[in-house]
């Protein structure tokens, strides 16, 4: 390593985990704080997600609550709630005095309401105090949720000289000065200016001169999703949150929205997978199991259902025992029609790409349906024709069949997110089983329909 | 609208457009600057959207190179490209100007080889040109894709007095100073300073006494998902890229990573869903119909051959019928828990969060798929044995078939992904149709086999 590149890349190996154990076995604190020093404090988690308890205690205790309080933030969910188990109230206390008023929330939030009283109680710092209690008042799934109280604010009547002198004061207790707030005597948000601005500005020039009036901000109460839309758009690295008479109350930052935007992406991802909640691959099985064995149960149904629509129609299963084979190529394609159509509306929406003439998408939808249907239905013409001695009514039935549930398929893969979404229901829950479920279902039951109406059983 | 708070937030209605197109054809370019001059380029870009070519083709010329520029970077892609040919090479130059070199950059590369040197021969910055036509020799898909050459950077020999001095100067080119790099006299990356590190800092301090050695960096060749996890991890908002001597190339901000964020999470979504190549719920149905048919053209050949696994058992078929009704039954439960499987692993490949241990995740799996297959089984076994007077025997194999599948259909979803991982190729390919189909065909084959197992036919 050469004094001017100490920058070597991290990366968590075996090797490390079992030099970090050793030296925690051996009570070698400092070695253990010599290497650990080096670190950033994400790579320390990264660590200490991988050893016991104990020896993640261990560590903690070992190394000073600055550090130990990113390390906190950074730990997997699971890990955090057990480190916080072990440490007492007072301890606790002494990690949140170090961390931003919104991480400083957000892991008081995980406590138990008696632990969250006792924790705020050992807090010393009165401001910090005052201003995690508002915090905490929030629900988490909205702006006020995501902010922190630190940022830099300046009123209007200031000169840029006296400016810059409170800024220094300010800015000790904000990690990154992004953008400076400027409000007016109400501490009501009028504008904004940037670090930059103020260091280019004339020193004697007063701020309500040089401010830029046209600041984005959002409500306390918007959702998570919305100000991550709104910073993506407006490529925005903090926003204001403001109450409804336009009150500063603080500020967000991309790099929670950064977070907010992986969360949802894996949501959704799950989601479109049949999995609630979100779980991990390291989640116990009971955990995995909550989380799956409901829509393993939505596909059963749809498997029951299924088994009696064939019931249904047993006699023409005798009669016509060809057509029962191309029940799963029905089944498949009905599922993965829907599925594709409903991703690409679930998408849509979620990018208010999507406007407001169902009619017209349900339109295209079908003509889609029916090109995709055709050259399925070719292809499988011949196929069972030659390879399987279908008779032509039997290859025409499978043909139609196709090309109609295809089309359907596709029409219901997109009316059902559009319908979720207008009654105000996430639509990503429609895609994956709900869709596929409901799909195989009718598209079994429509097959049957024609196989009757063309072969006459 | 009171003085105080100009910042109505935008909404994209009809009734915005059909103004705007009013003002377009009465070619009232007076009020028609004047409505647009209160809107972000991203709102401008979103009403250019709506109208047609020709109009937004109107409000382009219309307005400065400086608002158009930032305009037609937040055009959609398809638009973006029709404005673009009715735009010539000169004008497009003009636009680039304007530019922030990363943007001017990725503007260029849409265009034919030819018209990348005309547009590139009319800009007149020679330094400009210069760092664009050293951005347009990275690939797309690594860090010196998205990096932009505006950086502030020091050299650690200055002191902060000369440092905030310089900096006025370079920081006119660059929107927002984030970090400031410094670097040694051979232009290599050893540290990094904020802006307000210097601002607190003594005037008559040297640079090389304050500045922080420890600075993250990404290599120019590394692929933009890693630069999003290295600033995900370390919270950053800017991170240098720099060469294998590490020599300062360039910078990637933290709202392009958003863009890779939001890319990737769709292309994810969409593959897992089968639909391949980014499109939209707005592309032509060709375009769609390219995307889709391929998956849907694996899930026919899935279901041929379910047809030949049927075909071939169709003497069990007349002795046992009830065994078809539950075909379907046993395809849907497979098809769903590979999904589920392979989509757990395949988030846990892109977190990192899968460690190497493959036998021990195909334990957890079939433990797993053990509890949900009982469960499921117990449910079937009540069913069919009431509601569809199975016998003892075959009600046995439906349930014993239901549960080998679950466990054969979660091994599968969970090794294809880390299978396809170890070679190299993108895992997110295996969720979807992909897993969908082998689950279907191997699930059935599996039921027949067990139920010749158990009625010996």
């Amino acid at each position: 390593m050469s004094e001017e590149n100490e920058n070597i890349q991290f990366e968590l190996t075996d090797d490390l985990i079992a030099e970090v154990e050793q030296l925690i076995e051996q009570k070698n604190d400092r070695e253990l704080r010599k290497l650990l020093k080096g670190f950033h404090y994400a790579d320390i988690a990264e660590i200490l997600d991988e050893v016991n308890l104990e020896e993640a205690m261990y560590v903690i205790k070992l190394l000073d609550s600055e550090t130990t309080s990113d390390v906190l933030m950074e730990l997997d969910d699971d890990n955090r709630e057990k480190v916080l188990e072990n440490l007492s109230a007072k301890e606790i206390a002494e990690e949140i005095e170090e961390l931003d008023t919104d991480d400083a929330a957000d892991i008081i939030a995980e406590l138990s309401e008696e632990r969250q009283r006792e924790v705020i109680g050992h807090i010393e710092d009165e401001e910090h105090k005052a201003e995690i209690t508002e915090l905490l008042r929030y629900d988490e799934d909205t702006a006020g949720g995501l902010m922190a109280k630190e940022l830099v604010k300046v009123f209007e009547t200031w000169t840029v000289a006296g400016c810059l002198r409170r800024i220094r004061g300010q800015a000790k207790d904000v990690t990154r000065v992004h953008s400076i707030y400027v409000v007016n005597k109400q501490n009501k948000l009028i504008g904004r200016l940037s670090l930059k601005d103020l260091i280019v500005a004339k020193s004697d020039e007063k701020i309500a001169d040089i401010y830029i009036k046209n600041v984005d901000y959002v409500k306390v109460d918007e959702d998570p999703e919305e100000v991550a839309k709104v910073m993506a758009k407006y490529d925005l690295e903090a926003i204001p949150v403001v109450d409804d008479e336009m009150t500063l109350l603080g500020r967000i930052t991309i790099d929670d929205i950064v977070d907010v935007l992986r969360e949802e992406a894996d949501k959704d991802y799950q989601l479109a997978a049949g999995i609630t909640g979100d779980v991990e691959a390291d989640d116990s099985i009971w955990e995995l199991t909550r989380a799956r064995l409901p829509w393993l149960l939505i596909g059963m149904f749809g498997g029951i259902g299924a088994a009696s629509i064939i019931n249904g129609f047993s006699d023409a299963m005798f009669k016509f025992p060809a057509l029962l084979m191309f029940v799963p190529l029905i089944q498949a394609t009905a599922g993965n029609v829907g599925v594709q159509s409903s991703a690409i509306v679930v998408q849509g929406l979620a990018n208010d790409s999507i406007d407001g003439n169902i009619l017209n998408r349900l339109l295209k939808e079908s003509l889609l349906g029916l090109v995709n249907g055709l050259a399925i239905a070719c292809i499988v013409l011949l196929i069972s024709h030659f390879a399987f001695n279908t008779t032509y009514l039997e290859s025409l039935t499978i043909c139609v069949a196709l090309i109609v549930v295809i089309i359907m398929a596709a029409l219901i893969g997109t009316f059902i997110p559009i319908f979720l979404d207008k009654r105000g229901i996430d639509a990503a829950v429609a895609t994956g089983p709900f869709i596929t479920t409901s799909n195989d279902v009718f598209g079994i039951l429509m097959y049957f329909l024609i196989a009757k109406l063309i072969l006459g059983f």
